[in-house]
Formats: structure tokens, sequence, C-alpha cells
């Protein structure tokens, strides 16, 4: 099966990388336009970096690509993923030690856009663990956490989720209800009750990175709940199906009651929002860049359709104003939208990003994903119906990633304080 | 089971009629602002159509409404739901005689408005029923026909379907492969060969309406395609499933092998693409109400939604400006739809609605449901991923309307012509 | 010079009819699709409608039209404007009695689209002396009042303009700062004091009507400034110029310091918005009539200029596809944007048009009026810099229009409420 | 008066720096959010880069902002404009010698934003001496020519334009009909006959290059008609007025009625249309830094305008969601424009900037900068249509920029080219 990498050979940078194919080509001088980096963006990378997205993209079109469409139509992810991403170094690739790769904050956003390449699920479910999970402890845990956790994730031997959002707060999460409690009776364990809702990857998780309201001072703490030391009874993990988007990624809810957790599973001395917004900070920071590889898959796929198919005295659809139209709308956008995730990326690098810089980024790079998204996807006409061209898929899944970390709405809301300096929250 | 009805005892039209709820409501002087009927377009239908328009209403919510869910998962049709329209006097309603309800073009248009407001999917199943296949043989077949098709099929309990669309030829008809050849030794007899796709109904079609091209003339005909006459192997009706959108509805191919017709199968006069696109037309017509209707059901689902959803100190999501933006642009946007194809349909009663007219309303109606759905759905936040919530079914269906009988885009042309003169088609 | 009319000889109705001309062909039974009425809305008018419509037409084709370019570059508007629609019986049409036309409420918009075809700014002007000063004194005058105004003003001997709007509150009138006290030593006086601005025609008005709050209850009323009767130094109505837009019609401000007004000038019942809201509801029925007026004149010239503007091997731009779609668009929008204006003309005719059906139709075609016209100017490509081509003034007055007598943003907010219940102006 | 540079002392570039104020600001470790540099853009630019775009800054605030009202106004454009901007070596920056600044391609950008925040006339003038004149004569000139007029132009004492588009002839410059045939008589001189039209500076332009059709070859070539030289009658060049935006900007044609151009002034080498479209790529360049600016001030001036206006219970107009969206999506474009155009600007340093990147960012810079500005005019509500408030001038300006030099569609048709490989022009 599969194996190509690794960790330890790789010298420049701890992730994998193949020295052929999309990176050498990307390198290479432009001299015509290319419509797949029609800004030359790739000249801006470093030779690492365009290594490292050539090994993902390798894998992802090869590994994952033949999974998607049975994945999505049946509602199924495969668990081994996350042990194929964690073998090839994708997973929280840009931690320092704890075997992780090491790599820059571009190189991650460059893995994220191979893998949205293909489908936002699979990259939901690796975002969860990387920026989400690994992210939250590497940030948040003690030591002693991050020496427990963060090589078994790194690898996907373990996975994780991230339990923020309840069923009646979503944008709203510091009305959270869950609410951890001292035990009665054991000291230094605490009890936590509570839904959480919306959580991918939870039914398969092994630990649990839940947000929950101490209930002797009401500020949100988070706690690591790990599921074999839950007590039957305490802990469900439902998967909510028939999903309309990200149908290839897996998501349920936690349904704590009264789940005993000891108190070195809690985060030492993070509180508040700062902690959650923090590690979704750094999901969305992926997304901005993983729905620019939707995007572009889109235009590649609506491309080659409209040069093949013919209509009215056999001229292609792509000889039509109307077509190009949308598609050089869609270019232009994907372009622009990695340009600033590279800004932000370089940004981040020297701890520079703002998280309006994040929500700027994350709220542009999906809403116009979805716009362009679907504008191409007329262009299939009748055929767009049928899911083996692939659009319809994307389109559905971009929908959620312009929905969920952040609607679109209210990262304008949060834009607009930046901008103004007044809430508009109501 | 379901009973109430009828053609017989209707003394005002030929469907049946409820004389309480909906109407009665819409009826009642308006006092206040009703964002069900924002320009008060219900003063303009007759009593009849008011009645017409609550029997389907009551139909299409309790008989459809339940079983849509399950039938969008499963990509699952019910047949029997045309035999219930048709005891109601939903099916070829517009039809004068052949066991037909009678009724006005705008009534029609109310019965479709009320079908799609459960599902494009159950709409398109009775569109291709009613409009396509009925009121095709009503127009173009000769007596006998009629006679021994349409009371029938006004009863559902004979499935017709219509072949125009081609793998190859989508928007452009009129370069269609599929051929009509004599019977080298059977006097009367044709052989039809060719595919057909995306065809409404194809795999449970007992007459198939096959548009092709007769050998000898290169001009296109039409053929009443008996299933039960076809000797095997020279007819296939294969489903096409994994469908995008529209999946509560059946769709399938027609595959054609020499497949035998008799003569009198043939539409007698009507030749070239007239016949088709008149059929289109009456479709299409239905379509411009129908999506009305899917927009009307976005329209209430989000604003309950939005007034239960409580966020940020208490709020209801409907207390958000940008909420409010959207329903209103929503609300708007339905409400000059209807009245559009209200002032189409009283002019088709007339004999004056112009093809462009048609288009006008398909391309404007479609397009705008399809834009204010996905707006609406927005709102559901994270929860627009599950399909309880029905807006996400509603926006997927919404997208293949806007695609099939004319992709926007191709209505624009047409109507772009027509105001020009000029073919823009190249 | 200009004679053509009248108010005595007409018997259909009070407005002057010619029999020939665009009614006539209007009236004509559609054989082909006419772009000026693409869903033959022109069957719904009644043939005094037509006839009313086709006199607007002439005068203002003929007489508008000529001097609309000087007018607006020049920002000068003729007076003698209003006497000549005054001779026509144009100006306060609806109303029945004191020397007006008596006509319906859909030949008042048709009279408005007429005018709007050559000048937003035009139909301002006679907006403000039809909708809000005749109708305010005819709706709330008492009888003397009306006897006293409405025969002048109908005539156009007297002008008068509406003074609601104040420096710092356009949106929100209720926190008005302009103030009426009784007079110190005169009985039955009012002294006004404040400031009103935006106020179209106030320069050359002899009658104001003000709306003020009265210092003893805090409550507005209506007031009947006569600049006859104004002592020096309390009332000045200075003139705005550099004007962006509307710069065919005049605007000013009203200044009153301890401006002296009778008793017997204040309407005698009407207290709070309602009155000054109910006067605004008409003029912006209006502008959902005038708006189309406008597109529809774009709609024209742009598609001349495309039929004859030749590039790119000789092909007139009206072949080109992205050139199609605007126009279709455009045509859409105008075909809807009418006919719902005409649904609200007939409802208010029988007293059943509600003030958020006039908020959306006033919201609605001024959006899409600007929207399109916009649109449309493109095609005209470099030249459209020219204001020779008459588009780019129309862009520049349709932005006003949506601006002005509602935002379209506080009209979204009167429907949001009216749709959800709740309020979200904050 | 004004005078602060210089060309001489400065060592870093040859463009005059000033040392405070903006640059230092940009210059900062960003702490906060910066509504005017929200994705740390100003990171990027080197030391020289930001000194020089300070200089600009200064100078046209301090110079350029004071007079831009009354120029617009009266379309007035003061000649000394271009001598002052030649003084700080604001003219054809980028050149190297010929007494040019020889700075970089991003500072150029710098300037042209710098500019256009004032006005985006005031930076038509500069871009066509810079980029069309001075960059055509440094790319296509003789030396001859380069000494004789590269310095005169650099310092503002001589004026040029480019004459390309013809009255019949916009988007289509290589029907054009202008036609240089060889002198009867005189040997080596050419007379040039034909028509210029929408031609900045040309009223005031000392030497015109004139694009026009070699007779014996076909070909275009280019010449400089040196207006001195030429004889009474063969040369003129009226302005054309009453423009509808661009009004701070000087607008005319170039009528030639054999016009006698010694061959000497003909571009030696350079054949077709590579020559006008290699200049135009420049100005184009230009345009996608220049719209950013415009941009960025309808921002800066919408936001405190929002800040300060009040409405409803004392709120300022910044807390309101609709408005808050409207400026979030405004600098969002803004941001994500200023990046593209750097890196289009460091790629041109590179010699690596293709003419189609060029087109994407000047195609989006300028429908982004018109579509927000749009927006963000509707936040002055009646207010907006008084010309103090700027943006109405921005709005009218900004459509400009989107309609000349590639309209917006044929940018987009140049875009769709490369993308599919079709040429879709019809």
């Amino acid at each position: 099966m599969f194996s190509r990498t690794i960790r330890k050979t790789c010298t420049c940078s701890r992730v994998a990388t193949r020295s052929h194919g999309l990176n050498r080509r990307l390198a290479h001088t432009q001299a015509a336009f290319n419509f797949e980096d029609p800004l030359g963006s790739s000249k801006l990378f470093t030779e690492d970096e365009l290594a490292i997205q050539e090994t993902a993209r390798s894998y992802c079109q090869e590994q994952l690509l033949p999974r998607v469409l049975d994945a999505h139509r049946s509602e199924h992810y495969d668990k081994r993923i996350l042990e194929e991403m964690g073998e090839l170094g994708l997973l929280g690739a840009t931690i320092q030690g704890y075997e992780c790769a090491g790599v820059s904050q571009v190189a991650s956003g460059l893995i994220t856009r191979e893998v949205e390449r293909v489908d936002s699920g699979y990259r939901s479910g690796m975002s969860v663990q990387s920026s989400l999970i690994m992210g939250g402890i590497y940030e948040f845990g003690s030591e002693e956490q991050k020496q427990r956790y963060l090589p078994q994730l790194a690898k996907g031997k373990l996975v994780g989720c991230f339990g923020l959002t309840e069923p009646n707060h979503g944008s709203d999460p510091g009305s959270m209800e869950t609410i951890a409690k001292p035990h009665p009776s054991k000291k230094g364990v605490f009890l936590l009750s509570g839904s959480k809702t919306w959580i991918t990857n939870s039914p398969i998780s092994d630990v649990m990175m839940v947000w929950a309201k101490l209930q002797s001072t009401g500020k949100i703490r988070g706690f690591l709940v790990d599921r074999n030391r839950c007590p039957p009874g305490t802990l469900e993990t439902p998967a909510i199906k028939n999903k309309t988007g990200l149908r290839a990624s897996l998501t349920g809810m936690i349904q704590m009651d009264e789940c005993p957790v000891p108190e070195e599973n809690m985060f030492p001395t993070i509180e508040g929002l700062r902690g959650p917004f923090n590690c979704l900070n750094s999901a969305r920071y992926g997304i901005a860049w993983g729905t620019m590889g939707a995007l572009e898959d889109c235009i590649a796929r609506t491309r080659e359709y409209a040069l093949e198919r013919k209509q009215f005295k056999g001229n292609p659809l792509a000889k039509y104003q109307l077509v190009q139209k949308k598609l050089a709308d869609a270019v232009t956008d994907a372009a622009y939208g990695v340009l600033a995730a590279y800004q932000v990326g370089r940004l981040k690098e020297e701890g520079k990003a703002l998280p309006e810089m994040i929500s700027m980024i994350k709220r542009q790079n999906c809403d116009r994903a979805l716009i362009n998204s679907r504008a191409l996807q007329e262009i299939f006409g009748g055929n767009a119906v049928s899911d083996e061209y692939h659009i319809g898929r994307h389109v559905a899944n971009l929908f959620v990633t312009q929905t969920y970390e952040g609607q679109s709405d209210i990262h304008s809301l949060i834009l607009g304080r930046a901008i103004t300096g007044v809430q508009a929250f109501c």
C-alpha cells in the first residue's frame, strides 16, 4: 500500500518531499500565463515549501481522491487517513518537537490547500487534529500533557476533537452551558456535564478537548477528556448523519453527564474564550488556504469540461463569453486569495498575524470560493447534477466552510468592529 | 388513506377544492402586512383558483411533506404520488376534456407552486406528466393518441416521460443524434436508435415521448414509445443515481437500439424543434411558479428559525440587520416573481404569452429563488448542514431548476436576441 | 409654443390625452416580443390611463428632454415646468376636486414614469408638488387650506415644498429639532425656528410645508409657511449647489428664525410622524414608478448604442453575450418593477396598499434601476464619460433616488420588521 | 509656495523623501489592527519605497487635495501640477537615466496610489505623462528621441499625450483609421490624417504620441507629433467638456489633417499593436495601484462619517451591521488589491510580469474599487449628493477607470482567452 516519506530522512524540513512533478513545474520560470498560478505566487515559496506541497499533493491526488466519491455518498470517513497523514508528517506540521515536522506556516497552508483540493471534509478532519487539538495542546497544555498526547496525535495513532459549539450556542460560545464542577468526593476530579455539537471526528476520537465553565468561577477552561477513562454512561459521542455538506468528514456530538476528568487533564492556566479562540484562529488560517485549493479544483475541472463540451456548431463551451467571464472571475479570486493567505502566513511566522487578519482571509476566501464555485457549477448545465463531476460536492462543502468557524457575517462584524471601534453584535 | 376530491362533483372547476384554511385567510381583506403575500397577489386569484390552491396545498403539506426527507436521502420516488395527484385532478389540469380538470393557467401555476413548496423534485415529476407528456399529446397528438393516453395519464395510471436531451446535446437539441428510420421489412414501423439522458421518470415510464430525426428528411419528429410494445433489448431506461439535487425525483436515460415504433405513434404533423419547445415552454411556465413556492418555503422556515434561535444576550437572530436584509430581499423577490408569473398566466389564458415572456420568468424566478435561498441558508449557520432544516435540500434543488429546461445563461441569450434582434450563441 | 390639453375638455378623465402614438402602439395586440413592454403590462391599463400616459410622454419627450442636458450641466431648474405640467393637469393629478384631474393611482404612476424617463430631477420637482404638498394638504389640511392652496398649486402658479429632513436627522425624523412655540405676544401665532435641508424646490417655493415639534406638547405638527407673510430675517431658503445628482432639480434649505406662522396655517388635527410619513408614502409610490421610467430610458439608449456601435470585425456590441446579458437583466427588472408598481397602484385605489408594500416597491425598484443602469453604462465604454449619452446622468440621479425618501437599507429594516415583528434599528 | 524635494539630494533613490509622518507610522511594528493597512502590506515595502510614498502623500494631501473640488466642478486642470510633480521626481519615476528618478516598480505604484487617493483624474494626468509618453519613448524611442524629450517631460516642462483610441475604435484599436502616408514632395516626411479621441491632456500637450497605420504597409507605427512643428490647420486638439467623471483631468481629441511629421519622429522599429499595448500595460499597472488609493480614501471618509453621524437614539451609523458589512467588504478588497498589485510590481521588476497578470489586477482592482465605493457612498444617505463629501467624485471617477484602458469585460475576455486558449471576442 502506501509508503513514501519520512520524518526521519527529511533534512530541509521534517515533512517528506518528492522532488518531481508539480513543484518542478511551479518553480520553473514562468514564460506564459498559467491559470493554476496566475499571479506567480509559487515564486514566493521556498524550495522546502514547494517540496512539501508536492508531497501533500501526490498523497492527496493518489490516495484521497480515489476514495472521496464513495466517502461523500455514504458519509463515511476512513480513520486510516489520519494515520496516513501522520506517516507523512502532515499532522500538526508547524509544531516544533514532539515528533512533529516543524514546518513554516506557509508550508502548513500549502498542505491544507492540497488536502482541500480533494475535499473540504478531508481538510476538516485534518484541521481538527492539527490546529485545534494539537495546536491547542501545544499552546496551552502542560509539558506533561504535550508529552502524553502530541506524538501520538502527530502519528494519527490517537484521534482528537474539539468541543466548543453547543446546540444553543454557535456564534456565541461565551454563553455556553457546559459546566465543570468538583467531584463531590474525589479530590482533583471534575465532573463535566453538557452537550457539544457539530464536532468533527467526535465519534472516533480518543481524546476530546472540551471547553466548559468552571462552576466555582464561571470562567471557561479547557479539558482533555480521555475516552478510555470515562465510565460508561458519562460520555456519548453519537454521529450526526444526513449532512448536506462535508459528508466525507465525520461529525458528531459530545454528550457528557457528570463525566469525570482529572485535574491534570485541565489546561493549567488558560482561561476564558482566549483559549478556544486562539485554536480557532489557527484553524481559520488553514481554511483560508484550504478553500483556495477547493476553488482551484473547481476551476481546473470546469475549464476541462468547458473545453471538451461542444454545443452549437461544435464550439466548445469555453468559447462563450459568459463562460469565460465566470472562469476569469474565479481564477482572479483564487490568485488574490492565495496571495492574502500567503501574506498572513508570513506574518504569522513572525508572530505578527492579528486575529482580525485571519477573520479577513477566512471570510473572504470562503466567500469567494463559494461564490465562484457556484458560478462555475452553472457551466456544467444539467450535468452538474451528477456527483461524478465533483463540483457539486465542492459547492456543498464550501457552503459549510463559509458557515463554520465563524459564519461569514460574524466575521464581517468582527472586522467592522476592528475598523470602527464600535460593536454591532447588538 | 387519502381521499378528498373530486373531479365529478366540482362545479366551478374540475379540481377538487376545500373551503377552509389558507384560501380563507388569503381572501380576507388584508389589514396588516403578510409576509406570505406581501403584495396582495392573492387578491388577483378567482375563488376557484384559491380553492384549487388550497386543495393542492393540503395534499402537499399532508401527504408529500412527510415523505420528502426520506425520499431525498434515499433517492427514491414513490410512484403512487402520481396516482394521488391524479385522483385530485392535479395532472394535466389545464387540459379541456379527456377527463382532465380544465382549470385556468393561473390555477395550474398555483398547483405547481404548492407542490414545489414541498420539493422541486416532486414538482418535476408532476411537470413532466402534466406539461411535457400530457401537454404535448394534447397539443400535437392525433385524436386517437389523445383518447388512448390522456385519460390514463390524467389519473396517474400511466406514467410518461419526455425524451429530448441527449448526452452530447443539452442546450443545443437541434444537433440531436437520435434517429428514426423505416423498418426494413415492416411497413408503417420506425426503428428508433439513440440515447436520451436526464429524463425525469424514464425508469418508471409506460410511455415515452421521444424526439428523433427522421432519417428520410432529417427533420425532428415526436414519437410515443410504448414500453409494453418494445421487444427485449430495444429499450433500456436505467436510472441515474447519486444526484446532487432533485433527489426526490427519479431521473434516468432512454436508450434505444432499433426500437420499433408504429407510425400511428408518431405525432401526425408537428415537425422540427417547435414541438418540443412548445412542450418545454409550458413546463417552464410551471417552473416559474414552482420555484416561487420553494422560495416561499425557505422564507417561512428561515423566519421561524431566526425567531427561535437566540444568540448574544438572548436576542433572536431575527433582530440582526444582516438577517433582516436577507429576509427582506427574499420576500421581495418572491412577491415580484409571483406577480410576473401571474401576469404571464393570464396572458397565456388569452393565447398572448410569448415564448420570450416565459424565458424571462423562468430565468428570473429560478435565479432569484436560488440566490435568495442560498442567502437564507446562511442564517442557519452551522445547522444548515443538517438536512432536517430542509433549506439545504431546497438550495440543492433550486440549482437544478436553474440549469434545466434552459440554463439561465441560455435564457439570457434568448432574451438578448429578442431585445436586440441579434443572435449571440456564436 | 406649448399648448395641447386640457382639463376642461377631457371627458374620460381630467388629464388631457392624445389619441395617437404610444398608446395606440401599446394597446395593439402584441404579436412579437416588445422590449419596451416585455410582459405585456400595457394590457392592464385602461384606455384612459393609456391616453394619459401618452399625453405625459409627448410633453416630456417634446418639452422636457430638449432642456435637460443644459439644466443638468448648470444645475438650473426652470420654474415654468411646473406651470406647463399644471396646464396639462399633471400636478396632484389623483386629487378629486380643487381643479385637479382626479385620475387613478395607476394613471398617476404612468405620468411619473414618463417624467422620470427624461430625468429623475424633473420627477422630483413634480413629486414634491403633487405628492408631498398637494397630497399633504388634501389629506390633512382644513377645507379652508385646501381651497386656498390646491387650485393654485395644481396650476403651478404657486410652488410648494416639504420640510421634514434636518441637517442632523435624515433617516430619523422623529428626533427633529425644529420647534414651534407660541408667539410671546400675538395670540394664534406660532414662531418656528430650525433648519430643514435637502428640500427640493425650497428656493423657489411660495408655500412650505414644515414639520415642527410643538413646544407645548413635544408632538410633531405640520405648518404651511407662506413666504409672503414671513418678515425679513425670519426665513431663508438658500440653494444647495454642486450636487452629484438630480442636478436638473433645485434643492435647498429652509432656515427659520422665529418665523411667525398663524395657527390657521397649521394642519388642524394630524399629529406625530403619521402626517409626514403619509405624504412620503405617496411620494415613494411615485418613485417606484418613476425609476422604472429612468431605467427604461437607459435600456432604450443602450440598446440603440449597442446596435450602432461596431467593434471587432464589424460586429455590433449587441452581438456580444456579455452585452446581451446586461440588457436581459435590465429588461427583466424593468418588467417586474412595473408589474409590482401596478399592483400596488390598484391596491392603493382600493385603499389597501400598506406602507410596507410601498417600502418594498420603492426599495426594489430604486435598487434595480440603479444596479441595472450602472451595468448598462458599462456598455458605452469610454463614451459613457460624455454626458451626451444621457446614461451617466440617469446613473447619478438614480443613486439619489435610492438614498432619499428612505435609504434602501432603511426600507430593508422596515420590511425586516414587518416580516419578523422584531425591530432592528438598534 | 511649494518646494521640498529632491532629485539631487536623494541618495537611496532619486525621488525626494520625507522622513516623518505616514511612513514612520506604517513602518512601526503593528500591534493593533490598522484599517489603513489591514494585512500589513506596508511591511513589504523597502525603506526607500516608504519614503517615496510619504513624499508623494504629503504633496498630494497638501497641494492637490485643496484644489480638487474646484477642479472637478469647473473641469479645470492646472498644468502646473505636472511641473510640481516633475520637481519632486514623480514623473516617469521608474526610468533609469534621462534625469528620471529610477525608482522601483513598487515605488512607482505607491506614488500612483497616493495621487489617486486624491483624484483619479490627477492620477490619469500623471499616468499619461509617465507611463504612456515617457514609458513609450523610453521603450521604443531612438536614443535621439529619448535625449530630446525625456528630460523635459520628466520635469513637466513639456506635456505629452497618447493617441490610440479613435471615435469608432475603442476596445478594438487594430481597426484604427488614422493613416500615415509619405509626403508627396518632401522626402522623409509623413502626413498623418485621422482623429483620436478621449485623449487625456491633448489640449495642452506639446508632444503627442500618435499611433497610425503606415499607408505602405498597413502596419501600425508610432509617431511623436510635435505641436510646434505642425502648420496651422493640420492639427487641432479640442477639449471634450461636460464629462461625467475624471473632471479634474483634461480630455480632448487629436484631429490631424495631413499633419506633417518627420521620419525622425517615428519610432524606429516597433510595429503593430505591441507598441501601444506595451505602453498601456504599464499604465494599467499604475491604475491597479491607483484605484486602491481612491478606494482607501473612500473608506477613510466613510468611516469618519459613520462615526460622526448619529441616527436613532444617538448611535453612530458605524454601529449598524449593514454599515459595518460595507466597510468590512471595502477594507478587505483594498487589502487584497494592494497585495496583488505589489506582487505584480515585484514581478515587473524582475521582468516576469505577464500582460495577463496586469489585465487581472487592472480589472479586479478597478471593479472592486468601483463596487465598494458605491456601496460606501450609500452610507452617506442624502448627504452623498453633496460633492463636499468627496465620495461622489470618487465614484464617478472610478467608473471611468473601469471603462478606460480596457473595459472590464474586455479584460475578462483577455483572461478567458489566457485561461482556456480559446478566443471569445467573436
